[in-house]
C-alpha cells in the first residue's frame, strides 16, 4: 500500500483517485448505465462514438469504467459486478467524482417469477430488497424471527423509467415477439441461491420465499442479485 | 448465452461448470485461502510448488481460482472480490464442487476499531454482519425502527482458528514490532462506507454505528466488507 490516506471517512489516492472504482472527477459522465459483466460493458462501448476515442479503466477490485459520447452526448457505461456491496461502492464513489444529476440506468439479466418467454425486457416501476435474516435458526427453525425479510419498495426515477420504457417498445424489432414489461416489482437479494427461493444441499428454510414476496408484492415479476 | 440449462436450482455449464465461480469438480482443493484481490492471490500463489503446475482459471464474474500444492499438499487460493453476495456464491459453488470438509481461511485487511500498531495481525473468533435496514427513514429519522442491524456472532472453527493463530504467532519475524491478535470479533458489514461509520455526503444515520457495535460487543476488534 503505497498511499498516505488523509481522510479515513473518504480515502483517495494520493491522485484524489477514489478507491475502489479507481476513476476521478473528469473520467465519468454523469449519463451513467451499469451491468454486472465487463465484457457486456464492452459489447454496449462499441455503439459510443468513435471520436473522441473512449476512456478506459478496470480496477482490481472488478470495476471497469468507460466513457465516450453517444451522438456526441457523454456516457459512461460502468461494470460493476454482482451484489449490493458493489452496488453502493460505484453509487458512493461515482457520486463523489461528479457535479450535478447522476443519472444511472441498470440493465442485466434477471430471474423470471412470471410466465413471460426469454428475451422479454422489463423495466420495473421499483425495487425491493429481501435478505437473509442472520439471527434466524436455519438448523432448528422455526422461531419467533423470520428466516428473509422483505424491504418497503424503493422507486426508480418515474421520468427517467418512462423515458427508458418509451424508447425501449419504441425500438424493439418487429421481429422479436417477446415485449416489455413495465410496472413490476423487482426483487434484489443478497443470494443467487437460498434468497432466491433454490433448493440446495445448505439448509436455508427457502421453500416459501418465493410465496412469501408475492403474497406481499403480487407484482414483483424479477430477482437480481 | 450458449448453454441450455436442465436445473435452474443449481445451474451448471454443459460441461459441469458451476455458473459464477467457473470451475467444476477437480479443479478446486479442500484446503482453501481466500482473498478479495487477485494480485494478492497471484502473490500467494508465488509460495505454491512449482510441480505440478498450478491450475488457473478467472471468470468475468470476478473470481480467481488457482490450485496447486504446497509441501506437496493440495490447496487452492480464490480471489473473490468484496461483498456478501460474492463470499455467498463462492461458498455454495465451491462446495458443490467438493467432496469431504471445506477448510477455508479468509485473508485480507480490514479496518480497526482497537489502537493497534499497523502491521498487526488479527485472527477474530467469530464474526457479526452488519446490515443497513433498508426499511428506516434516513430522511426523516428518527423512528420506530434501527438504522443498522447486528446479528447474533458466528464463530470460527475453533481447531482451524486455534492452527492459524499459533503458526502466525510462531513464524513472526522478530523485527516486526506489531502482534497477532486472537480472540476478538470481526464485524462484516454491507457496505464500506454508511455501515463502517465513514461520514459522507448521504444521508446515513451513522454517528452511533461504532458506539452502537461496540456497546453489543466490547471485543468487536475489525471491520470487513
Amino acid at each position: 500500500m503505497k498511499d498516505l490516506f488523509t481522510d479515513a471517512n473518504f480515502p483517495r489516492t494520493a491522485d484524489q483517485r477514489v478507491y475502489h472504482v479507481g476513476i476521478r472527477a473528469g473520467e465519468v459522465a454523469n449519463r451513467i448505465i451499469t451491468v454486472g459483466s465487463p465484457s457486456r460493458a464492452e459489447r454496449i462501448a462499441t455503439f459510443l462514438d468513435a471520436s473522441p476515442k473512449p476512456f478506459r479503466l478496470a480496477t482490481e477490485r472488478g470495476f471497469l469504467t468507460i466513457t465516450g459520447r453517444y451522438g456526441g452526448v457523454p456516457l459512461s457505461i460502468v461494470s460493476i459486478g454482482m451484489g449490493s456491496a458493489m452496488a453502493d461502492f460505484f453509487v458512493r464513489e461515482v457520486r463523489e467524482s461528479l457535479s450535478g444529476d447522476m443519472v444511472v440506468v441498470r440493465l442485466g439479466s434477471c430471474g423470471g417469477l412470471v410466465d413471460v418467454p426469454v428475451g422479454s425486457v422489463v423495466v420495473p416501476k421499483a425495487s425491493i430488497a429481501v435478505t437473509r435474516n442472520y439471527d434466524f435458526d436455519f438448523h432448528a427453525a422455526p422461531g419467533a424471527e423470520p428466516p428473509y425479510r422483505f424491504s418497503k419498495p424503493v422507486h426508480a426515477d418515474e421520468e427517467l423509467r418512462a423515458a427508458v420504457a418509451k424508447t425501449l417498445s419504441d425500438t424493439r424489432p418487429a421481429a422479436v415477439a417477446a415485449g416489455v414489461i413495465t410496472d413490476t416489482i423487482n426483487a434484489s437479494t443478497d443470494s443467487f441461491y437460498s434468497t432466491q427461493g433454490r433448493q440446495t444441499s445448505f439448509p436455508d428454510c427457502n421453500s416459501g420465499v418465493i410465496s412469501d414476496l408475492q403474497s406481499l408484492y403480487a407484482d414483483a415479476a424479477t430477482f437480481e442479485v
